[in-house]
Formats: C-alpha cells, sequence, structure tokens
C-alpha cells in the first residue's frame, strides 16, 4: 500500500507545483441514489445553466479485481416493486380453518414462482420486446471475473442465471427479476400455527436500454391479474424506479480516463457493464446532453449494501491519483 | 345471557342439594399444549395407575353456531417444519450479483408452490397413502356451517380448497399443508436493493388417522432432494408433531354428553370432525386405552391464535350447566 500512497503524493506534489487543477471543476453532491434519487432530476433540470459542462465524472462505479482497472459503459436501470397479498380478515388458526381458505403466504409464491420458466426468463408479458440483441463482438469484449472467481465471490454452491447466457452478459447486458424480501405470518422462534391474513414480497427489476419501468409495471400488473386467483385480494405499490444507461466510449473524456487509468494500474483498462443503477447518469444525459465517465473503484466483495462493507485502501490512494492524472489529461484535449 | 345464567345456577343449586358430585373426579391440567405437549405423553406414562379412568373429558374443542351443540369425534394430526435456504454467504447487492446467483427466496417460493397441484392436492411423494376413504354415509353426516357463513366468518373474498371435497371434509376429514410464516431479506419501509442470503419458511400439515408424523417428514425430504436445485443447500427441522385421533361414537360416555347437550342447549347434537390438533387425546387413547369426549364450547369466530380472541358469554354458562348434567348422566349408566 505504502507504494500507492508515494505516488498519489507525487502527482498531489505535481499539481500544487503547476499551480493548482488545469480545468474548472463544478461539484454536484447527493445524499439521496440508494433510494432511488427521487428529487435530482427536477434539481438539474432547474440548475441547467449552473451545471452546464464538458465532462462529468462520477465515482459510483467499480472495477472487476484490484489491478485491473475498467471504466463502466453501461449501467442496469430499476424498477421497484412491493406486491402485497391479502386473504382472511385477520390471522386465523390454521386448524379451525386450514383447508378451506387459500393460505395468502402460498398464493405469493405461487405468482412468484410463475415470474420465472425453467430456463430463467422472465415469463412477464413482453418482457424481453425492447431488450436489444448485443452484437456478437460486444459480447465476446465484455471483460468480467471467472466463473469460479464469481461462485467463490458469491460464496454460494453453484451459479444460476439465465440460460444462454454468460455471467458476465447475466450481469450487465440482460435484465433480472429479484425478490428483495418476502414477509408474512409468524416468523419468530418455535411453531405457531397460524393461518396468516396476508404476505408481502419487495420485487425489483434490473432493467437494461430502452426497457422502460412503466411499461415493466403495466407488464406485471397484467402478470398478477391473469394469474392471482379470485381467492385473495393483491395490490401492487411501485417505488421510485430509473431507466438504465448506455455512455459513448469515443469521447475525448473517455479517452483521458484511460490514459490517467493506465498510468495509474500500469495496466491497460477495459471496458465493463454494470449491474446496478445510478439514477443520475441517465438524468444528466437527459437534461444537459453529457455522458457520465463513471471511474470508480469498488470492488466485487467489498460488501455493498451488506454487513462488512469495506473498501481496499490501495485503490483508494490509487483513485485519487487517477482522478489527478485525469485532470491533467483531459486538459490537454 | 341472564337466562343461561339462570340455567346453570339452578344446576348448581341441585348439585349443592345432592350432597356433591355423584362421580369421582380427576383433574389434570396441562401448559404446554399449543406447543405440541412435548412432555405430557411421558408424565401420563409414568402416572398410569394414577390416572386410571372410565370416562375422559376434555374441554378443549368447539361447537359451529352458538345454539349448535356438538361433539367432536376427531381431530386432526399436526406435523411442523421449518425449511431454510442457504444461497450467497451473505446477503449481496441485487444489482452486482443479480441475475447470476440464485435468490434463496425465490427458490423458496418455488418450492413452496410445488407442494400444492392446480387441483389443491399435496404433492409430497406417497402423501396420501393411508388416507381413508370416507364412507359416503359419514360424508353426508358431517356436520359444518354452510359456505357462505363460512366464508364471511374467514373473512376472505371466496373459499378454496381441494377439489372434490365440501368444506366440512376438506376442515375435517382431509390432511392440509399450510405456510405459517415465511421470510427473507429486507422486509422494512421502502426500498433496498438486496439480494438474501437466506430464507425461512414454516410449514405444517395437519394430519387425519393412519397419517405418521415421521413419515410426513421423509416425505417431505423426498420432495426436497428431488426439487430443492444444486444452487443452494437447505435444512429442514421438525418441532413437536403428533398423530390424528379418532374417537368412538357408541359409548356411555358419549350418550351421557349427548344427553346433557341437548337438555343444556335443548337442541339435539351433532357429530364434528375438528380441524385442530390436541395431543393429549391421542395420548390418552394410547397409554391409559380411554377415548377422550371433547366438548367444549369455543365458536369459529373466537379469534383463536389471533388479535381479540373472544368467549362467547352464553355458552360460558352453558357450558358449566352441560358438564354438570354430564356428571349426573354419567352417575346413571
Amino acid at each position: 500500500m505504502k507504494g500507492q500512497a508515494h505516488a498519489f503524493l507525487k502527482a498531489l506534489e505535481a499539481l500544487v507545483e503547476n499551480g493548482g487543477l488545469p480545468v474548472n471543476v463544478k461539484v454536484m453532491l447527493e445524499g439521496e441514489e440508494e433510494i432511488g434519487s427521487p428529487n435530482l432530476g427536477a434539481f438539474i433540470a432547474k440548475n441547467k445553466a449552473k451545471l452546464q459542462c464538458d465532462v462529468v465524472l462520477n465515482a459510483d462505479g467499480g472495477i472487476m479485481r484490484p489491478d485491473q482497472p475498467s471504466l463502466v459503459n453501461g449501467l442496469r436501470g430499476l424498477a421497484y416493486f412491493e406486491l402485497w397479498i391479502y386473504g382472511p380478515k385477520q390471522d386465523l388458526h390454521s386448524g379451525s380453518f386450514g383447508g378451506s381458505v387459500h393460505n395468502p403466504a402460498q398464493v405469493l409464491c405461487e405468482l412468484i414462482a410463475g415470474m420465472h420458466d425453467a430456463n430463467g426468463h422472465i415469463t412477464l408479458p413482453g418482457f424481453y420486446d425492447k431488450v436489444r440483441q448485443m452484437p456478437a463482438e460486444e459480447r465476446r469484449s465484455l471483460a468480467h471475473a471467472t466463473d469460479e472467481e464469481w461462485r467463490a465471490m458469491a460464496g454460494v454452491p453453484q451459479l444460476h442465471g439465465e440460460k444462454g447466457f454468460t455471467t458476465a452478459e447475466r450481469l450487465g447486458a440482460r435484465p433480472t427479476l429479484e425478490i428483495n424480501g418476502i414477509v408474512s405470518g409468524f416468523t419468530g422462534e418455535g411453531a405457531k400455527t397460524v393461518l396468516p391474513a396476508k404476505a408481502m414480497a419487495k420485487i425489483s427489476m434490473r432493467l437494461v436500454p430502452y426497457q422502460d419501468d412503466n411499461e415493466i409495471e403495466s407488464q406485471l400488473r397484467t402478470y398478477l391479474e391473469k394469474h392471482a386467483p379470485p381467492t385473495v385480494r393483491w395490490e401492487l405499490k411501485k417505488f421510485v424506479s430509473g431507466p438504465a444507461v448506455l455512455v459513448r466510449q469515443d469521447t475525448d473524456g473517455v479517452r483521458a480516463a484511460f490514459k490517467a487509468l493506465e498510468k495509474t494500474f500500469g495496466v491497460k483498462p477495459l471496458f465493463k457493464l454494470e449491474g446496478g443503477s445510478v439514477p443520475v447518469v441517465s438524468m444528466i444525459q437527459a437534461h444537459l446532453g453529457v455522458d457520465s465517465i463513471i471511474m470508480g473503484f469498488g470492488l466485487p466483495d467489498d460488501n455493498l449494501h451488506s454487513p462488512n462493507e469495506k473498501l481496499h485502501l490501495p485503490n483508494y490512494y490509487r483513485g485519487i491519483e487517477a482522478y489527478i492524472r485525469f485532470f491533467d489529461a483531459i486538459a490537454e484535449t
């Protein structure tokens, strides 16, 4: 780590000797990314003139290995829902009523089970209509850890995903549908013979470019209208959602970022499709017409959104160095 | 209610005038029924001599309507399990890993969904092998509320159950499989894009006579071994369970109970198969060789095991009266 800290200090010294940054910088900070940036779009639209710029740098991305730099050229979007199934008017005794009433937890499980087919495809009507076929060359160029590295990182007995696609494609180029949470009935210790009154699941889709979260919502409603039995009532709530985004690769900004990364890491950078969602990228694209350079240094095993979240310190210093070098490189264009 | 209280007082007066009960009474109280009476069987076996008796009276039953008395001639048994599905080593970011890892909540839903077929039959291999076919006459004689009464009591849009059987049969004569609880991932307010590390469901079966809870466990294990995917690990825990029970109807005790109920309510009693489970009944049958007379006065809308549990007071008094009359009637046999 000493080496990285030393290199970063040298870059900082050069910055001081040169009398500061060679470019003008505007900084925008937001604190709502984790809940889908509900207010940021309106803010950017309102402050268009103030925010006008040539290049946007965004640190909310990651690289796949500590020593392999990469830039994110695409992010998945998000559509997030809460599905409620209501059965009896209140929790019932599973002996007195069991067998005569449709159990809402069972109904919810059946509805969720039906959302994927045996090949791991999502069954919502029209879900893949707008998903672009990726050219063979682009498929091959997708950078990713090996399956065994990835399996060990996730800590699962075996990877799983949509048939016919590689792990890199499943993560960056294909939409997904995940159960983020589910709850019903008695979940404490021991046994309670209750027939629950209701059941809830949090269901979210990661979207790829051209998929629209409003269309996804109506596909989900169509699915539920068709498959939810008349023995229960259901309710669907939508949380903040956003589209996927692709960023251009042939820009001065991207070339400057490549130069800075290569100089810092001593390794040629790659492009990477990121599975997560960063709403500000598409908002800036829409309102300011500028593609973001997504240059961050998080690692897949950083335990994002999970206990023991961490940061790999050598790349904290490399990140600072790469940013300083980026400002030099972009000033030269 | 005044009428019932008055009748009960008159019966009590007669009891006092007669100089007390005309029979000897032994009282056994237990406090573990709700967790399946784990210690009671051993207690009865150990105190066989002390507990020896001609007739057993058990108050843990119910009647179907406030003015229609009935005796329980069968109780379902119970097999109670907790099923755990383990996926990633810890919660993952659903963007970074979603699409490449099998979601344990989804796996659990798929396993649960597969436990019933489209006709509401339970699919565990061999589950119905020991379930007796009920004679047509017995099917017809089963007493129950109307479907509309029952639907309103449960507060559901529509009743639901195994195809080919009436509500009375579904409740008393057919085994069931219920989800008593399920939990996985994020269940708080709002959105969290987590891919859960594990998922848990509490699953219990109500058993009918001749089904054995150990066999049911191995049927469930066989089902899971066949259907659980290699992308996850699973664990099955069994909680206290017990068999179903049928009690004979042509005994002096039952005849005395009928007499007492008819005198108290002014209405001929019916027989009723109870959906719930009362372990002590089969324990006494096994160790003392005595069938219990299950004469209780709970109502289906008493909200058992649920908020606002209640007791219908007029039947509280009728219950006391019926018990006093029962002691007289049994003394005469």
